[in-house]
């Protein structure tokens, strides 16, 4: 879940000083034009310590008029505090209609501290996020345009902000021993962050998760989401209609540069640093080696599913991935080991009538195994936020909806004790248009490529942020995403086949 | 919770035949209608056996078109079942778009009998119903109508069903040894049952209880409850304004009685067999008895106070009743046995400006007293669903969603360790004009009685109906209500602090 939010990214001073004027000027308006409205916002900042939290609050002060916001930070409860329900001093905190609140510290931390410290056991642990849940629902149900901000630093990237912290005596005082021992249980608090983050992230109140390396980037990306938040809020309570479909960029006003830019940029920053731009797309496998480790894995695996199959354990495989990609390929090589009668490949197109009519995930439930069984699915639910979101034949409301109910769904099947992974098949631009090329000079390939492909390959860009926005969401410790790097076809298919074998492995040890 | 459906409501056979063929030509119109729907209707039936659970999946399959509907109960999970996910077999067989689907022994089914035979915990039961929640929520976003029918009998009406189809050949079969094993563990599945529906009841897919005692009163309410929902959807979804609000009657097609008749019979049936007409409101005090106790129960009352104070426990006494019920004079009979540094009365008139910018229940979480004190609310937080609801200040939504948000409230209230009594203040409208009438005559009383009061006079049926309501839905095990027979000042004083007593005795045990 955290992958996206270890890439490194930044922002320039340059493209940064670019930005901001456009966009405080933004926000001040979008909070005056808030006074007036029916509802508070609240925004919810938590995360990693170093990882600029209170940075974004105060600089959310510092741009905005600081007479119509409200921030508060929770420390430990006082002993007025403790005389109440835990609710109690959150609740005499909430801004009123028109205001915006910033909240450091919240509701969140003591489950997540006590949870960590292994105070509450992991029932206990969702009961304190359900009454999250419930706290939150009810407040956006009464109109609350509530956003949740996440700052994210990698273990080694804590580690080092730290050092600079300590290094400076102006911020030495901001580490303290604790800091050092949260550290160092580090992994902890990501597991027990993770969790929270998916239950809580709800169509209401969503989370976004932000690296919080480089203040520039941060900073752009918790302004422009508040940005786009608030105006979208406003612009739907006063009927402008498509606002919440797709949001009007305002036109190049006070002569600072137009606010297509922040987005614009962002977008640019993400794609330069994406989690498939990190990939090592030069990996390959010589042919020699590849005849070797194909049979050894081959072998393996075979053991290893007649011993599932024994023991009732079934695995479902995921294949998503670039056209021309090698899905095929690699599934023919996994099912070349198997037992035809103890598994089924399902190629998933377009839903039939009768799936139409019920809900996107009906048809997958559907397919579901008798116990012991291998199912590989060459694509699959994940189309909801990948084709469906860049094609528009799923609304933002559904398939931002779609990351929970697929991690829900998943949830479900690995409690069973069903072995799942999930493969994203990736190859370069470049490796694309030299395998369509390929197929279009081959008389026994042709076949395989049609003008959808060439459609789908002007989407690129788009499918690249869906691709990454669905690594984010749905890369879970239960479920993760194993990206197999395609440029190779040798190697891709090894790694295929030895990720099945190594997971497989692990269901059978667990069991 | 199940008070409002112990109340022994009955339709004759007379007023059946009157709404039945009515009823059941709209109901078949609807599904015509709603067959070119781009939505599936799901009914949920459950409850207490012997209620009528299958009789009424057995009429609805009667009255419509059988072709369109699909009625699944599910009994243990077979084999087939068992090898996949819990949920699988509740996925396929979900209705498409367009069709009814009827459900018995559902998703409900088997974690209440897991919690009432304790084979799983309190937080493990609380996991359960979340699943549930997240699973109707997933539906219910995709469009689904969701209905969920309790069917509820006391455990003396429960024995004497069995009893009943013990004694006939057709139906002996019905009852097995199991039937009353349960039988004798009602007060266990009651207990799991109103937990289970508390923490279900949203505002996507609300449960509806029903008494289940006679077949025609309870074929009735599910069968107006069914075509209100689906005609208010269907016209919501083609677009007719103000559909939501108020479920706009059909003229009298078809030669058969206007529908209005059927939901006026149920709401006659409620009144004539309401919570509130149950009590026993000839109760009466004689000055010499009321004096004697008035001293014990004050004393005592003080004497516990005293000592909540020391334990740092709070308590918190709601009065909610008619206008000139006697809340002030209970009050003041309390307030007279407490120390006045460690007591506060909160009189709670409309929000003010402030107030009103928030969510309601804002200002009544910044009144919660430090430990070991007692507040007392002249009106309460009930307000959002008594006059909020029937002089329309709040929308139909924001008052059926207020249940749920107060229960929760209550229940961190109570989980806090605060001793929470909730009084409704009953009076006859007989007694209510008697005392209007003598504030009237008297120079001193004369400012009590405003127009407001004769007002709300006027408005006595649909407050009725509002206060069993909210008995219903708010009257927990957790945070019951106490009714207070109030004709009689003397006796309705007396019971209102012999309550606070033994309520207070109870919370100081429990610490």
């Amino acid at each position: 879940m955290f992958e996206a939010a270890e890439l490194g990214r930044t922002v320039s001073k340059s493209e940064f000083r670019d930005q901001a004027p456009q966009l405080r000027w933004e926000l001040l308006q979008l909070q005056q034009r808030l006074r007036q409205a029916p509802f508070p916002v609240l925004v919810i900042v938590a995360g990693v310590d170093g990882a600029g939290k209170s940075e974004a609050v105060n600089l959310l002060n510092a741009w905005m008029d600081p007479r119509w916001i409200v921030t508060r930070s929770f420390a430990e409860p006082t002993e007025e505090e403790r005389q109440r329900p835990e609710y109690w001093r959150y609740w005499r905190s909430l801004p009123r209609a028109g205001t915006l609140g910033l909240f450091l510290s919240t509701w969140y931390s003591a489950p997540l501290l006590e949870r960590v410290y292994r105070k509450i056991g992991g029932a206990d642990f969702e009961q304190r996020l359900q009454r999250i849940l419930q706290f939150e629902r009810l407040l956006a149900n009464d109109g609350a345009l509530i956003l949740k901000f996440w700052m994210h630093l990698g273990k080694a990237a804590q580690k080092k902000r730290l050092k600079t912290l300590e290094r400076s005596r102006l911020t030495r005082w901001r580490v303290t021993e604790q800091s050092w021992k949260h550290w160092r249980m580090y992994r902890k608090f990501v597991v027990a962050a993770e969790q929270a983050i998916r239950r809580t992230s709800t169509g209401q109140a969503p989370w976004h998760i932000v690296e919080g390396l480089d203040s520039n980037y941060r900073t752009l990306i918790v302004a422009t989401r508040l940005r786009d938040a608030i105006r979208q809020r406003l612009d739907e309570s006063s009927g402008k209609a498509g606002a919440a479909a797709a949001i009007p960029e305002e036109p190049n006003e006070s002569g600072a540069r137009p606010t297509r830019g922040a987005r614009e940029l962002l977008r640019r920053v993400a794609r330069r640093r994406s989690i498939l731009a990190q990939l090592d797309m030069k990996q390959s496998l010589a042919k020699k080696t590849f005849g070797v480790e194909l049979e050894t894995y081959q072998g393996r695996l075979n053991q290893l599913q007649r011993r599932a199959q024994q023991c009732g354990i079934s695995t479902i495989l995921v294949f998503e991935g670039w056209d021309a990609a090698g899905k095929g390929g690699a599934i023919r090589r996994l099912t070349a080991a198997l037992d035809a009668r103890s598994c089924q490949v399902l190629p998933i197109a377009a839903p039939s009538d009768e799936e139409r009519a019920h809900h996107y995930l009906w048809r997958f439930w559907r397919h579901l195994s008798d116990a012991g069984r291998i199912t590989i699915f060459d694509r699959s639910w994940y189309g909801r936020v990948l084709v469906e979101r860049v094609e528009g034949l799923a609304s933002p409301q559904q398939w931002l909806r779609a990351y929970n109910e697929i991690n829900q769904f998943e949830e479900q099947l690995v409690e069973h004790g069903i072995v799942l992974v999930k493969y994203w098949m990736h190859i370069t631009k470049e490796e694309q248009l030299r395998r369509f090329r390929l197929r279009k000079g081959s008389a026994y390939k042709r076949w395989k490529l049609t003008a959808d492909d060439w459609r789908n390959r002007k989407k690129w860009a788009e499918y690249e942020l869906a691709v990454n926005d669905m690594i984010e969401r749905t890369s879970t410790r239960t479920a993760p995403w194993t990206l197999i790097e395609g440029n190779d076809k040798n190697f891709a298919r090894i790694k295929v086949l030895r990720t099945a074998c190594s997971r497989l492995q692990a269901g059978l040890k667990n069991r």
